[in-house]
């Protein structure tokens, strides 16, 4: 069994993640974007450990997750692993000695999120530029984008993070995951844990897995649903391909500038529960 | 500026080393070896940290140095980064403040090291295999590869670590930094420093510059000293060739099982000194 802490598992899942290739549409061991590279995950993943090192400590769920976002952000490439450190953090909190956080741990992490915890959360949105949907269009005052100007309409209506999140859910992958009990996280860690070969080639398994599974919400965002279905569509026809096909679909979508982010962050957290279970590196 | 801390710094300095490319004969971001990946690298990183974070808080050199040998060691892969952070370990002990440690901090912690160090030094031994040449004849106690058997005779002899280090600089090139105040390290720092472009092609770039100025101990010592002069000749006929020529020398070494590991580790050092100087990722 490793001797790593959470923190480290949790880095380490990060690290995992961006080097697993093929990846279609995202920065992996093979490939950059334009202005995001390989180098600013791996400064994004160092950075980000005194935030989930809090979490571990049992600091609260908001403010160990800015002060991840926080570290992760110093670096030029921008956003490298917000949504991923938005799974990751809960999860380390959960955890509790050396094996996996279980669901019920998870679950209660979530339940106790305050309303603090909403507003950390909204400060986070001022270290770096994250791409999100428009608000619900009942509530424009909780529009993330406003960061921390929006701290005192959240503190108003007195909502917690894990509320915050289920008005989400329905169009964020990642608030997805927090309102359904990481369901995909679990499940895909059991595909990496029931996986053999090198580490980074079932990372890339799972990722497609994944994104066959279920369109990406980035993507939906960024170029609407009919796009995002059609990735998906075309990734679960590869599943059983030969590596050269997952290669040229990863060429394209990273051509055509589409980049399923929510899936590599579901990866990320899938990794992280993998490494806490024993999966080996 | 960056926030990273020092032990951060380290530890993205091991990241960013592995992942530049191409690094002749080396595991980096598009080759693995056969028992050596990528990812072990990644792991072996994340292991280290708390060691270096003990050398930032001003633990012991030797002690600090064995805790991240340790960490590094927590992966499959063997030996990673055992070299760059015989480097790294002095560095960040020696660093005050955000700037880069000066060489005549480098000298003190060096010359300020005891005898407890270098049992510490030897009991790292004990953690990982290392490839190492035949000890001195005059000193066959000494043996590293004893690890902590060897460590009775070290207490009797009363020798130091960095004596210890300046018994093998002949044939180390990473006890010779150490006898030589971090010479090369600092040298390549300038040169990170003054290039321009993505880091890791100036990684890419630094590790082939210091390949060409000097031969490599450790593919002396596994290869002997003629096929390690050989390679750095032909090194030193690509610092201004074309991407594809290097690529080509870099399959070739790969293919040979020649790997440079010695100018992974001054690459490493030199990197998290360029870190500290404010070079941006």
């Amino acid at each position: 069994m490793s001797q790593r802490t959470p923190a480290q598992a949790a880095e380490l899942a990060l690290l995992l993640e961006v080097a697993g290739t093929p990846k279609p549409g995202n920065v992996d061991r093979h490939r950059d974007l334009d202005d995001l590279r390989f180098e600013h995950f791996l400064a994004g993943a160092v950075g980000a450990r005194p935030g989930l090192a809090a979490a571990a400590a049992g600091d609260p769920v908001g403010e160990s997750f800015e002060r991840a976002v926080a570290g992760m952000a110093d670096q030029r490439g921008g956003n490298t692993q917000f949504g991923a450190l938005l799974l990751l953090v809960p999860l380390v909190a959960a955890t509790e000695g050396d094996g996996p956080p279980s669901r019920d741990a998870v679950e209660r992490v979530l339940a106790e999120t305050t309303v603090a915890d909403a507003a950390a959360f909204y400060r986070a949105f001022d270290h770096v530029a994250v791409l999100v949907g428009e608000p619900p269009a009942d509530a424009p005052d909780l529009d993330v984008r406003r960061g921390s100007d929006a701290v005192p309409d959240v503190e108003a209506r007195g909502i917690s993070l894990a509320a915050v999140m289920e008005r989400s859910a329905p169009k964020d992958g990642v608030a997805a995951e927090w309102s359904n009990g990481f369901e995909r996280t679990f499940a895909s860690a059991d595909r990496l844990a029931a996986g053999d070969g090198p580490i980074l080639d079932r990372t890339a398994d799972t990722f497609l897995a994944l994104l066959a599974d279920e369109p990406d919400s980035l993507v939906a965002t960024k170029h609407g649903d009919d796009v995002a279905r059609s990735v998906s569509e075309r990734a679960s026809t590869l599943l059983d391909a030969p590596r050269a096909d997952v290669e040229a679909f990863a060429d394209d979508l990273v051509k055509g500038g589409i980049n399923p982010g929510t899936t590599a962050d579901v990866t990320a957290a899938a990794l992280y529960v993998a490494l806490q279970r024993g999966v080996p590196v």
